[in-house]
């Protein structure tokens, strides 16, 4: 199985990733494609929502706008980004929140769920579990070969997210592919 | 207007209010309708998702059976708990997680959702914001005047916050009765 191509992905049939940087008023998201020499960017975006929105509002908001680029751009798994830090007990409820939501709208189009820890995604794209935003943002910009770099930052996160699954999913297929458990 | 009419009921349809306590393994739901001499319980249960699914899984479970509970019952609202306490960050998140996949099913099907604090709750219906859930029970079988104590906690919980909503709609709609704003 070549380096390119994750776990299930048949010819003609390229794994695809959604990576979600969920939150509730800005939620960054991207599709991945797998391929040599590198992955590609299929598409990506932010969802917004209006904080004069109720709450329920919003969420759902969140929730049918990762079911509409599901919908869209067929990917075959959703990588999230779960963090376990929070300021507060209030805040670290809200991050809940809209995680769900992005959650419920991959469970609702029966796709897995792949979710890592912020200092995951950083060690996995840019080495380094500490590395800033915009560096990860830097890594991202050369391992896709983008022409520009994505913006707002919660795009080249969610690319992050998205870009650790495929290197996890890699990572699998060599293991199995030597035989090893 | 009659003390047992909320806000918006019209003869012939009275207002329901839909109760949840949201929990990722246990929801407690209920159905209550205002009424006179007092509020009639229309249907109660619990939600239990299995700890082996997935998290997504177990979320979008959730989303869905509170809205196979409003397409069944048609309430005009939803009352839903809404803690501001944890023992930890993680935790935290759990609860809003849950919170969440009921607030999504509440406004997927274009319903205001109101929340409410468990010391709110256990004050509207027991007279005391540090009554035991088991106190909350006895309260709500007294209120409503039920042949049997509901159970488990989670359904006499949900049945509380229906309540308590209905209770804070009686009292608008006095305060707007008499001309205050």
């Amino acid at each position: 199985m070549s380096e390119g191509t994750p776990i299930g992905a048949g010819p003609g049939s390229p794994a695809r990733v959604l990576g979600v940087d969920p939150g509730l008023a800005v939620t960054g998201w991207a599709v991945i494609e797998a391929g040599t020499p590198r992955p590609r960017l299929v598409a990506s975006g932010v969802l917004r929502t209006r904080a004069r929105e109720e709450r329920s509002v919003r969420l759902h908001a969140i929730t049918e706008g990762i079911a509409a680029r599901i919908a869209t751009h067929a990917p075959r798994e959703v990588a999230i980004e779960q963090q376990f830090v929070a300021e507060n007990v209030r805040s670290a409820m809200a991050i809940g929140e809209a995680r769900a939501a992005a959650m419920i709208a991959a469970a609702a189009a029966g796709l897995p769920v792949h979710t890592y820890a912020p200092t995951v995604v950083k060690e996995s794209v840019a080495g380094y579990g500490g590395a800033p935003k915009e560096q990860v943002r830097e890594m991202v910009v050369l391992e896709l070969a983008l022409a520009e770099a994505p913006s707002p930052l919660d795009v080249s996160d969610a690319i992050a997210i998205a870009l650790t699954r495929l290197a996890e999913a890699r990572f699998d297929a060599r293991l199995r592919a030597s035989g090893r458990p």
